[in-house]
C-alpha cells in the first residue's frame, strides 16, 4: 500500500475505534507510519483525511449490501441474507457510529456520506420490499419504506446493543426478532 | 440545586452531547459553576462523576418505560405507547450513545448501568410480549425475547438514522415500520 491509502486505511480504523473527536492526527501518523510532512502531503488535515476515509468506508458498506441486494433468491431470503450476514457486531458499524461524533454530524461535508449511505440502503430496502409487494411474495398492507427503515434501524441497534452486553449473540438475537417479524408479512 | 447535584447535571448533558472522551473535568467545572476544589471534594474524578451521571441517566430512562409499560391498554397499546412517545430524536439516547465511547465500555463500573438498562429493558418488553401471547392477544408463534431485542434495537438504532439524517422524521417512520410488523401478529 502506497502512503496515501495507509493513511486513509489508519484513518479508517481509528474513527471505528475511537471516533472523530478521540483520533487525532499524531495517531494516524503513528499507526500509519507516515511523517507529518508526508500526511500534510497528501491531505490538507484531519477533516481532509477523515472525509475520504468516511467516503471509503460508505462505499464498501454499500458495495456489500447491493453483492446481498441483487443477488440470488426471493426477496425475504435476499433481505435474510443482508441481516444474517456475519459482522464484527461489538465493533458496531464504521459509518452508524460516526453519528455520535458532534464534529462529524456538525460538519455538512463530513456528515453528508454517513446521511447518503443510510438513504440508499434505506430506498434499496424499500425496493425490494415494494417488489415483493407487487410479486405476490409479501401482503399488501406492508409499508415498504417504513419497514425498510425500521429494518436499517434495527440493524444499527442491534450494533448498541451487542457492545452494550459485550455480547454478539444479542445482535444476531435482534436480527432474529426482525426477520421473525417479517415472516409473518410472507404470504 | 446544589454543587453535587449540578455536578452531575453538568455531566449528563456533556455525555450526552459529546461523549465521555469528549468531556473534560475543566468543560464540566465551566458548565456547572463549580471550581475545580469544589468538584474533586464531591466526586473522585472523571470517572467517578461520570459513573453518578450515567447511573442517573439509566434510572431516568426506566422510570420513564416503566411508566408505559406498567400503564393502562393492551399489551400492544403499552408498547405502542413507549415506541411512539415523544423523544428528542436528533440528540440520540443518553444511555445508547455511551456504547460507542470506548473509554466507557473498557471500563467494567462504567458500562455495567448501559448493559443493565437494556438488559432490563428488552426483559421487560419480552415480559410483555409473553403475556399477550398468553392471553391471545398475540399470535403463538412470536419469539418474545428475539421481539423485544428487536425493537429495543430499533429504537437505538432510529436514532442513529435521525442523526445521520438531520430528521427527527426518519425516528418516527422506524417506529411506524416496526409497530406495522407487529401488527401483523395481533390475533
Amino acid at each position: 500500500m502506497d502512503t496515501r491509502e495507509r493513511l486513509i486505511a489508519s484513518t479508517r480504523e481509528l474513527l471505528w475505534e475511537r471516533g472523530y473527536v478521540g483520533t487525532s492526527p499524531k495517531a494516524i501518523q503513528e499507526r500509519s507510519g507516515a511523517g507529518q510532512g508526508s500526511m500534510y502531503h497528501h491531505f490538507r488535515g484531519k477533516p481532509d483525511l477523515a472525509l475520504a476515509a468516511i467516503g471509503r468506508s460508505a462505499e464498501e458498506l454499500k458495495g456489500r449490501a447491493e453483492a446481498e441486494f441483487g443477488g440470488p433468491g426471493t426477496v425475504v431470503e435476499r433481505i435474510t441474507a443482508y441481516l444474517r450476514r456475519e459482522r464484527d457486531a461489538l465493533k458496531g458499524c464504521p459509518v452508524g457510529r460516526l453519528t455520535q461524533d458532534p464534529d462529524v454530524m456538525t460538519d455538512p461535508d463530513l456528515r453528508r456520506p454517513v446521511e447518503e449511505t443510510f438513504a440508499w440502503l434505506t430506498d434499496r430496502l424499500a425496493g425490494l420490499l415494494a417488489e415483493g409487494r407487487a410479486n405476490g411474495e409479501l401482503d399488501a398492507g406492508l409499508d415498504p419504506v417504513a419497514t425498510a427503515t425500521a429494518l436499517v434501524a434495527v440493524l444499527q441497534g442491534g450494533y448498541v446493543l451487542a457492545r452494550a452486553a459485550d455480547s454478539a449473540e444479542v445482535y444476531t438475537r435482534a436480527m432474529d426478532g426482525a426477520l421473525g417479524l417479517l415472516t409473518a408479512h410472507v404470504r
